[in-house]
């Protein structure tokens, strides 16, 4: 194994997701919120990557509507970014990297490309996988890291692995997108299948490359974005017009799917992206009552909940199984296992919105 | 059957629990909240006896704390009171009702006394159990009306119904303290009980006459109070040093349970004491999935739910049998069936702030 040199951390930031509604909102996504301990998801993805010997200081690619909490939480933690990267408009991931990319000076310096809002709880092992993946890096290829399931989720891509590259690496035969529970099982039973994580190394020219041949227009869009930039410090804003041109695509759509010289680094590293309510119940610690608890809350008789408020106290008695989410003038209620609804709570209200229901008009109305 | 004399309701609005509790607070306990409609549990009381056929303007006994909501609720449904009784510190129900009785001017005026926070559903019903009572309260009888019971419940005193008096009054054989499990089915079974619903009919003068015999210092510090009230209009405020030497007594326990000449017009008329969180449930209108909502809230496949919001939104999906109350910054979760349980709850909060425990440090701490 050559010497691994040393690597350009790329945190990708713009994600706007409500799945963990009512505390993600838009003006407060997922990445910034303190989900599982003291620091938020961002500022734990940003610590991932201090080590001097092995990390050059991270290109955090952003939405400018968020630049002022992606300082203050760089600031807090006493980090100082080689670059904050802010888009005007939203494009997805592969048009994201190339701006980093090109950032990066678009020479073989390697790139890891991390979402800012995952957990790792195995720090060690994704240090060994990106140790396992840095000589086919350092030749071009593109690594994506594939994350042992623990469970047939019907929740995440799949990445069905090929023959073996080296000690810890295989090719990728295959992208496989979202399943269906009968096919999720099977891929667990073949043992042959990982979760397609988000997480990639490669060098920045080896992406550039591949998005020069696979997706020309991202590259020509996000090159013209970054020779119109708005420099301000560290700050960086690609000018908006230019990057508005661009597909929006991810990087597995444009790039992964596409190219031959793609690898997956297989590990098991307590991954969770941390994508529901859920989610987070299965990570989170538990007290002696398996209830998952943070905020202002007291609770008698009850069991395996997640519970948390972030103001409001919350009182429950002989309740189990629940999932209560108080944040400023919203409570969720959600049996466990049913985080999914979410989505259906958010459909609903923006409904009662559009036809200008009164939600406080229910007073003993027998309808 | 005599002429009816014309009856002075005397409306007792001193409790203050916490049953109900977000809702009910010391502030604003139950009888001055909107709990099954538009208008409070007091407003609803008032509204019973308007009639001016048969019924004076009625004597308020109120805490002297809420002589303002008293003032504004009964203002707010144009009614004008014969008298508003404030007391400045709370002696039970006997010396309260003295204070009215010697208000009324101790003659042979019926009084009829009722809780500020009850649930009449038939007032018709309740029409035709006075009627019964008034030959027997013309002759100096004490009259309670005993609830037709729908259920062993051993949240109730109940009572034993002795010989007929006259068509629907019956003396009362025997006052039975809230029974155990056992006990209440055995008198549902027998089919002699009634509940005890706290409801009186007699003349001002038997019952000051009964007070004089049974619980001579009660008359004694009501009397001295009234001598010395505070007169401002219709407010009369008892002089609180006097009332405060009171004994602090039930009715029940100072005179019904002593006087011979007692009777109870026993009445089904869709009684409740509201007295927990099931009740409400129970009297309240229920959707078509079996839901009693009032205030802001979201529902998806949810039944058999009591959910109140009095501000913030509660969202729910996919639970069942849940009472969920939001109250400013409180919010309580409960099974159906366990609103008992709120005691616990109250206890729990007064202890952690005894302690000075924090509560808002659970974060994701493992104990």
């Amino acid at each position: 194994m050559r010497t691994s040199p040393i690597i350009l951390p790329v945190i990708l930031s713009g994600g706007g997701g409500t799945r963990l509604w009512p505390l993600s909102m838009p003006d407060q996504p997922k990445q910034f919120l303190a989900l599982t301990g003291t620091q938020t998801m961002f500022q734990m993805t940003v610590a991932r990557v201090t080590n001097a010997e092995r990390f050059m200081a991270p290109i955090i690619v952003a939405n400018a509507a968020h630049a002022d909490m992606v300082q203050q939480q760089l600031s807090d933690v006493g980090v100082v970014p080689g670059a904050i990267v802010l888009e005007r408009c939203a494009r997805n991931t592969a048009p994201a990297i190339a701006l980093a990319a090109l950032r990066a000076g678009a020479g073989d310096t390697p790139l890891l490309i991390m979402p800012s809002d995952h957990v790792i709880g195995d720090e060690a092992a994704f240090g060994r996988a990106i140790d396992a993946a840095s000589d086919a890096v350092a030749d071009g290829w593109l690594v994506t890291f594939g994350i042992t399931p623990t469970g047939p989720e019907t929740g995440y891509g799949y990445i069905k692995m090929g023959a073996e590259l080296g000690a810890g690496l295989q090719r990728v035969s295959r992208f496989v997108e979202k399943p269906n529970a009968v096919n999720a099982a099977r891929m667990i039973a073949d043992g042959d299948h990982v979760w397609n994580g988000g997480i990639f190394l490669f060098r920045a020219d080896a992406y550039l490359a591949a998005l020069k041949e696979f997706a020309p227009d991202i590259l020509k869009a996000a090159t013209a974005a970054m020779a119109a930039a708005h420099i301000n410090g560290s700050q960086i804003v690609p000018d908006a017009s230019c990057f508005a041109a661009s597909p929006a695509q991810s990087i597995d759509y444009a790039v992964m799917e596409k190219s031959d010289r793609v690898a997956v680094a297989p590990v098991a590293m307590g991954w969770s992206d941390v994508g529901s309510w859920d989610a987070l119940y299965d990570i989170g610690a538990k007290d002696a009552e398996g209830n998952v608890r943070s905020g202002n809350s007291v609770m008698l008789n009850s069991a395996n909940m997640l519970i948390r408020s972030d103001g409001i106290r919350v009182s429950v008695s002989g309740v189990t199984d629940l999932i209560v989410i108080a944040n400023g003038s919203e409570v969720l209620i959600l049996p466990r296992g049913q985080s999914q609804n979410v989505k259906d709570i958010l459909v609903a209200h923006a409904t009662n919105e559009r036809n200008n229901i009164d939600p406080i008009d229910h007073s003993q109305s027998k309808n």
